[in-house]
């Protein structure tokens, strides 16, 4: 049995499900975990020896949460992240989570102008911007933070979706919401080398063809029998476990 | 530079430290962080093939809350946990972290005789009882608790400070609070095999010879430097770091 890959709309009823007052999990434990896996994701992927210098982009999201987690993890891991976060989510999580980041010196760029920059002084670059709630079309800055991933030929490790690909059928064309005159404008997607996947993958990356990890390691049983999720087994005490590569 | 060992008051003041509103850290946060470092230390110690079933005895404390922690994640690993927890903590969170062991179908045992029967069905002991807030003497159950653990000769995963010890002497005689006719009774105290110190080794650890896992890997560098921790470097993306085992 291999593993399920699914729709947005399950993806974040098991959240829901999770965070219920049955689930009883906390946001501040699965994001902790969630971004734990994703740093050892990138460090199971990229050694400090050869990628020590990593690019965090964060959005303004759950998913940015996740990304904040995973910078101060992959500081303790003898990385040097830099965290991109241009709309600090409003909720009081990502204020803790970012002031745990300042208190370890990691830099925190607003600006595209140095995010673009500090691509060109980075080995990797984490891209958690959009996680499995994205819809299209795309908001400024991210038209320009999209393009400018998608313009580097850095390595490239996507959170659950790869930023800019729909949740349901994976790249497709995508565009920025109109201006006053009613006009968009194109933006090119990029394709990860290596993808994280939390909990469970989603619909859109069934065709990814890169290195493809699954963390979250606290999916209980039950739930993963009702949704027939069909969880590979993980190793040691490894939060994160990788997916067999697809073959073309 | 070896280890520093802190005393109870240094510990406190770490931890509230951490959990201030400049260390901005939450105790879901902490606490999840803790317990997976014991469950780590656990399972580098004693492989499920042969250690499987693991009585988790919890306290009515925090490190009760990094027991049903450890629990949960020794599940995921993988063994087979039961947990003991005769006097739960009335803070939400204990709620929550029992409630998601509860969801996995860990037993989990009240009465003091089933704990006794219970380590008769078990391969290793994690003892999350009493953390470095702990001040003699013992109340009840815990004098039956300890007695019955010390009488096992299952091998023993202490969590910070072995249960009974002094924070700051190490094992010391031991007495229960006085009955109604002003008597204590001496409690013996047990020494086991293998201790996971949670952020930095406490006083009363300094002479422990068995091994001797650090776990939190998330004390910011400021605050080791601030007060002289001496920490070691951790490895690739443990959670815990194994000590130097004292010679005699």
């Amino acid at each position: 049995m291999s593993i399920r890959y699914i729709s947005q709309k399950l993806a974040l009823q098991i959240d829901e499900e999770l965070m219920s007052s049955s689930g009883a999990f906390s946001l501040d434990q699965l994001m902790e975990l969630a971004g734990l896996s994703c740093a050892q994701a990138l460090a199971k992927s990229y050694p400090a020896s050869s990628h020590r210098r990593v690019m965090v982009a964060c959005g303004p999201g759950n998913q940015g949460g996740d990304g904040l987690v995973a910078a101060r993890h992959l500081h303790m891991f003898r990385y040097k992240p830099t965290i991109y976060l241009p709309k600090p989510g409003s909720k009081d999580i990502y204020q803790r989570l970012l002031r745990q980041c300042e208190n370890l010196n990691i830099p925190v760029l607003k600006d595209v102008n140095e995010f673009k920059k500090g691509l060109g002084e980075s080995d990797v670059i984490l891209d958690a911007i959009f996680g499995f709630s994205f819809h299209p079309p795309l908001r400024a800055p991210f038209h320009t933070v999209l393009s400018a991933i998608t313009s580097t030929s850095l390595p490239i490790v996507s959170v659950d979706i790869p930023s800019g690909w729909s949740v349901t059928d994976g790249p497709q064309p995508l565009y920025t919401e109109s201006d006053e005159n009613g006009k968009t404008e194109s933006v090119e997607t990029f394709v990860p080398e290596v993808l994280v996947s939390l909990t469970v993958p989603k619909e859109g990356v069934r065709g990814f063809k890169g290195r493809h990890w699954l963390g979250g390691r606290f999916v209980p049983d039950d739930l993963a029998e009702k949704f027939e999720l069909n969880l590979p087994e993980y190793e040691g005490v490894d939060q994160v476990v990788e997916l067999p590569r697809i073959v073309e």
